[in-house]
């Protein structure tokens, strides 16, 4: 069923204009009596089309049900800026898998070092490939893409999860030893094409994060968070 | 370390010529002395370079090592075909996460259909990007890209496996339940954009597969046999 996200909690009837208007009036073609869902908050409101002009499209709230879709725990990706457009695979990967908010940072072995001026001109195609990819995976919230921030930035922010990993090339845990919690928040650390400064690896451990090493063959810089996130949503009992 | 497959195994000397050997001297401008590895079969021979010349690159075999990189499980992806350059993606993912062989096959639901004449085209292209994925990895052997099956044939040559799994979008064991071995074969089937027809399901189940469910989360076709294969490896001990 078509899926549209809000971003207000709806009452009786929700009323909708512009763009998505736009795209269920064109591109879907849908007709009065047809059903869609929005969903705000992880709550999906089921609805049914009362009316359709080219200024807006009426719906009538049928039911509200909890998103089966989203994960029971939080998961925050903490991804070290990497090369080319790998952010945006990255950003709809583990949009899909699960993940609720995506923190690109700037580590020392970053290659590609965009200043926070031109990441704020990227950021409104990033969080459009989040929306995009959370209405095609069905989910029930958009996940965040956050502000650019430092490494140390990104290592203090990830003292907020119940539980953070770095995945660190030069060892650390198996994530099959890891003992995950089945709900709560989860911050993950990831390197770019050069992994990280011992340094940076340190300040992480410093904090309370766990290194973890996912073995002896070498991922891409964008494999390893698309890894990672399945095998968590995997061992959480969410995949 | 520089890596290159053999496809022999290797005796004191390696004697390196053709491509290999212009990468070698032109591409790493290595020169007598230095280090590199060559693999056959999951051994990893360790040589130092004794003689280099525009036709030909000698080295001497230091030791020889089982590739420490290769996954105690075999795991082969039965890809049903998917649009774009999709396969290419999921090849050079999955060989990097340690899959073994990677079996494209035409199921109903497919949009892209390539008959046996245009994908033996394809195939050599294919071939490469599991060996360059093999190479940058570290893997001790380079995934098998086989010829085009049928829908029947895939699921004929997925018996070969002593554990089967086949992810169904409509229901069936989630991952997280599975016993896998930590050693032996595993097949996994996956669909193209569209899924599975229920009959083909049926027919992997009657064989002895196993249905599996990812979740409420519609991955994209080219998300599930990434996410899937990570899942396995950690399953089984490899990741």
């Amino acid at each position: 069923m078509p899926r549209f996200f809000l971003d207000y909690p709806a009452e009786d009837i929700i009323t909708v204009r512009g763009s998505d208007a736009d795209h269920i009036r064109l591109s879907l073609r849908m007709k009065c009596g047809e059903k869609l869902t929005f969903c705000h908050c992880g709550m999906d409101y089921n609805c049914i089309i009362e009316s359709i002009t080219p200024e807006e499209v009426v719906c009538r709230v049928d039911s509200i049900t909890p998103t089966l879709s989203e994960p029971s725990v939080q998961l925050t990706v903490y991804q070290a800026y990497p090369k080319k457009d790998k952010l945006e695979t990255i950003i709809q990967k583990v949009t899909e898998l699960g993940a609720v908010r995506i923190v690109p940072f700037i580590s020392s072995r970053c290659v590609a070092r965009p200043d926070k001026a031109s990441y704020e001109k990227k950021l409104p195609r990033l969080k459009k490939i989040a929306e995009e990819a959370a209405k095609q995976s069905g989910r029930g919230i958009i996940p965040e893409v956050s502000p650019l921030m430092s490494v140390s930035e990104a290592v203090e922010d990830m003292k907020k999860n119940d539980l953070s990993l770095i995945c660190y090339e030069n060892g650390g845990e198996r994530l099959s030893d890891i003992v995950f919690p089945k709900s709560g928040s989860i911050g993950v650390m990831i390197g770019s094409e050069g992994g990280f400064e011992r340094s940076e690896a340190d300040a992480a451990v410093s904090t309370g994060a766990v290194p973890v090493w996912l073995g002896e063959r070498i991922l891409r810089c964008e494999t390893c968070p698309i890894a990672v996130t399945a095998i968590i949503m995997n061992r959480t009992g969410n995949m």
